[in-house]
């Protein structure tokens, strides 16, 4: 694959749901811009003479042979994006997996499995905040009935998002017939951190996604005048949340962990009041499961501990956790030993890590030079860019051909 | 004045931009809920046979006698009020302005210098971030041009929002004439902390407003993946903004003043993003300038030394300065004798603060026993309200008979 064939199907895909001052994107799930995108993997596909379809959790399907046959080589990724995230994060398998069948076709391929592309709703979590939610309602990891009444920042539901958009929400749910046809899943992602810039490789393959998870913080005080009210008098709740921001910074270094707060909401928010309330998320993430139990237990009885002298209130409640994954050993050597590629953790959380639980599922990472992700700076060059696109159609071949 | 006779107008106005959840008001300046505050003092107003006129900056006047007669006794407050504020803070003094207006009827009294009733634009600044702009821009204080350019948070300017309800924003600016006509403005208030109450007395008179200000601090870094990017890559604003509200609040312990951090907007503010930026606001007061001065000084001093170490950025930019008032001293100690009642400070910073600079003000607090300001567990009892009125009516009977 060229570096010239792989921009412009690229290039073509760029200005969707991409907002003016700071070059990043809003492609939240339902909204105008995820419809285009989708419209735009739905032409793509049918111009490749791939079979199309929308299951019922809205996750978009591209086939290349019959998907009832079995033992499908599945690729894909995602088209949403964090909020003024990059253009990278999840476009970069999609258009890679659209390319690869290009690729395959160009060798004279014959698969003797069927191919499959997918593209899974909302794995950001950024509209309804629930990370890689098309993927764990398909497997059945989220109850229906719960992600019908999640709701974005508006207070619509995901119920409402999918009904305005002529979607069915009653069809959401496991779907164990079509996670049966999956033999083998492979994702390709940009890499978002710099270990193959460090390692002068473009691409690599998934060991292992670290257990991570989010946390909501709700630290509550006495909404008061910030010109009159003595500070000895005061229950200020920003206090408490400041001091949150920083335990779980030194909590994460001391632990060799991640741990981040990038999300703060307070009211009323105004110059000259002290707040009412701060709610707050904590993302944290480690190598193993005991570390990242330790670092959340210590935040938590550091903060309550803060809270108490503050005398504001501290409350922590787990919104979602990702165990370990570990990606099947077979398949993470076989495609290892045919790109040549080096093997690596991520911290990040993935669709792939969610099917993983019940087939095969590997993931392919492509050099990020900066290591800059969920940002407008994220970026993969376009020579990396076609290696990984060769790189996932050798990794079809291998497993489908 | 009864209590009940309070209670009736007092509640006449409690429904307007009092919004559902948490009790408090939106009454943000040219928006719905303030014309109709506006609406509601000018039928009030009329009902009395009072001229109603709306200056060329949208403050309100009524009056009895023609203000034309100058060293006119004027009394009044706002209607606005800060995001999801009391019900007091402002209102108090225009409510009971109209009732003093009654009980002085009921006296028998005659002025023989015209009474006004005065409700100015926007005290609190919490549409366009200026405080007192109705006051500032009668006496000249802020330049018209800057104040049509102001912006609320959806980029709306002020001209814009008053060109929208039919205002005229190219009549904005100094209004000599009509400060010409004030011989003497007092402002009746609700009391914004608890001295009052530790006096056990339900009416006081203000000797001072501390000097105080408003400075915006922009924190930058580098917007990344919170689950892939290592510790010691991060350059995170979150962090310095949080050593900043600490060390706000500390200085201000330190050097006995007042420091807040009541308003934060982080960007992409994405649970998985570490921030991009931080934008929050410094509020600072003290009871001497030099004071102030050295808290503001300190605190740059340290979040500077602190952001270099975070590897990000921090710019501290004054957005308004109020110096010390100290209200006049003859028209001060005349109101406190006659009302036998005890002299002040605040914190706050008021319309009559803006009218000390050009003509004798003087201020009223009514006792609220929690001190609790700026939220919506503001309060005075109807009892010590209808005790306000009627000092209110003394002080314009001593005055303006």
């Amino acid at each position: 694959m060229s570096p010239d064939r792989f921009a412009a199907l690229w290039r073509s895909l760029l200005p969707i749901g991409r907002v003016g001052r700071d070059g990043g994107y809003l492609r939240r799930s339902w909204t105008r811009a995820d419809l285009d995108c989708r419209e735009w993997f739905t032409e793509e596909a049918l111009d490749r003479e791939l079979e199309v379809e929308t299951d019922g959790n809205g996750n978009l399907w591209a086939w290349w042979g019959a998907p009832e046959a079995g033992d499908a080589v599945v690729t894909g990724s995602h088209l949403d994006s964090v909020p003024h995230g990059g253009a990278y994060d999840g476009p970069l398998g999609v258009v890679s997996a659209l390319l690869a069948v290009d690729e395959l076709r160009e060798r004279g391929a014959t698969p003797h499995r069927p191919i499959g592309l997918v593209v899974f709703t909302e794995e950001e979590g950024s509209r309804f905040g629930l990370a890689c939610l098309g993927s764990r309602l398909l497997t059945g990891a989220l109850d229906p009935a719960r992600a019908r009444q999640l709701t974005d920042r508006d207070g619509v539901t995901l119920a409402e998002a999918m009904g305005a958009t002529g979607e069915d929400p009653a069809t959401l749910g496991a779907d164990p017939v079509r996670l049966a046809r999956i033999g083998a899943f492979v994702e390709l992602h940009v890499e978002q951190g710099r270990a193959l810039a460090d390692l002068n490789t473009p691409v690599g393959v998934a060991s292992a996604i670290w257990p991570h998870g989010r946390w909501r913080m709700d630290f509550t005080g006495e909404g008061n005048h910030a010109g009159t009210t003595a500070m000895a008098d005061r229950r200020d709740p920003m206090l408490t949340f400041a001091y949150a921001v920083l335990a779980a910074n030194k909590e994460a270094r001391v632990q060799g962990a991640h741990a981040t707060v990038g999300r703060v909401e307070v009211a009323p928010n105004a110059t000259n009041a002290i707040p009412a309330s701060v709610t707050a998320w904590l993302d944290a993430r480690a190598a193993d499961q005991a570390t990242l139990t330790s670092l959340v237990d210590a935040f938590e009885r550091k903060v309550t501990e803060r809270a108490g002298r503050d005398r504001t209130g501290f409350t922590l409640t787990a919104e979602s956790a990702s165990p370990l994954v570990e990606f099947q050993a077979a398949l993470r050597d076989r495609l290892a030993a045919r790109l040549k590629a080096p093997v690596l953790p991520t911290g990040a959380g993935h669709d792939a890590g969610v099917l993983a639980a019940h087939v095969p599922a590997a993931m392919l990472f492509v050099r990020n030079p900066t290591g800059v992700s969920h940002a407008p700076a994220e970026h993969a060059t376009d020579v990396d860019c076609a290696l990984g696109v060769t790189a996932l159609a050798d990794v079809l071949e291998e497993l489908a051909c």
